[in-house]
């Protein structure tokens, strides 16, 4: 197993409540209760689901961004951050023919992903995990868990919002939406 | 199972028989006389290997390298290339945690990786699996499969010497040198 391998078991158990799993985009997720992120594979619980990922290298910020970035990114875990959201997201595979500088200049310069994410920085932790490249195919490409305190429920749907009226975005097959509070 | 999922078996079974296996840097790989490539991922074939990597979007080249490299590169399974060359290598955690703009400078600006490459085409085809965003821990980041006529043996070698000697190679912490001829 991968020690950059994370599990998000969506069932009937979890630190996370599921307070709402929408359809952004293509097809929905089943609808649980109740969600754990764990550090190793489980089996699927029950009639729930197992999504997978592993965290790995930057693809497209820069140094200098990388810095930026850095400097005011929050870990996991913050006590006063008891709310979540896991959003599941699968890109077209005219996205994954476009070379490097293409999706670069897509993601950074015409949709400002880097510079829109940072505006909501310390406000939002954010952790990003690969699945193109697991060895079992997997129905998503990207899944991205963020943590913040419930005064900063609206700035999160406001960080979701922008990046969803991105240029980047229509290359957005699939995503779906899941928010939980810690309880 | 990914359906980009390719897996290398070393054992003594396989259509390539296996000429040498050289520890560039590094730990080696256990010596096995045969080698077969698989879409898929089988047990370990008794006492040789598996290693096991999926093809994926490219990471460093422009849409202009793209356009120049695939107007020359040749498919894999060409009647006369009858010989072969299985490269896994495994770059530092120095490597990964560089942002894309310094690996980026570093592979291309300063080691001219994608230029060095093209200049061997099409006399060698290559395919290149990743390894590092695999559910199960790799030995490696990369396996990279070569195939050539007979004739371009000593071209083959010119292209290994040259990555070998390059600032981008600085950063390898592990590379086996696997030969093979097709039977």
């Amino acid at each position: 197993m991968s020690t950059r391998l994370f599990s998000f078991v969506g069932g009937a158990a979890g630190a996370w409540r599921v307070l709402s799993t929408t359809a952004v985009k293509g097809e929905p997720l089943p609808a649980v209760s109740r969600l754990s992120v764990v550090a190793d594979t489980p089996p699927a619980a029950g009639s729930g689901w197992v999504l997978r990922g592993v965290t790995s290298n930057e693809r497209y910020v820069t140094r200098a961004e990388h810095d930026q970035l850095s400097a005011v990114s929050p870990p996991l875990g913050r006590p006063d951050a008891a709310c979540a959201a896991l959003i599941p997201i699968r890109k077209s595979a005219a996205w994954w023919l476009l070379s490097q500088d293409e999706r670069r200049e897509i993601l950074a310069d015409r949709s400002q992903h880097i510079s829109v994410g940072q505006k909501y920085l310390p406000a939002i932790a954010r952790r990003l995990h690969h699945c193109r490249d697991l060895d079992v195919a997997s129905p998503f490409d990207f899944l991205t868990w963020f943590e913040f305190a419930p005064e900063h429920r609206q700035l999160f749907d406001d960080l979701a919002g922008a990046l969803r009226a991105t240029a980047e975005w229509n290359f957005v097959e699939r995503e779906v939406d899941i928010r939980l509070q810690r309880e």
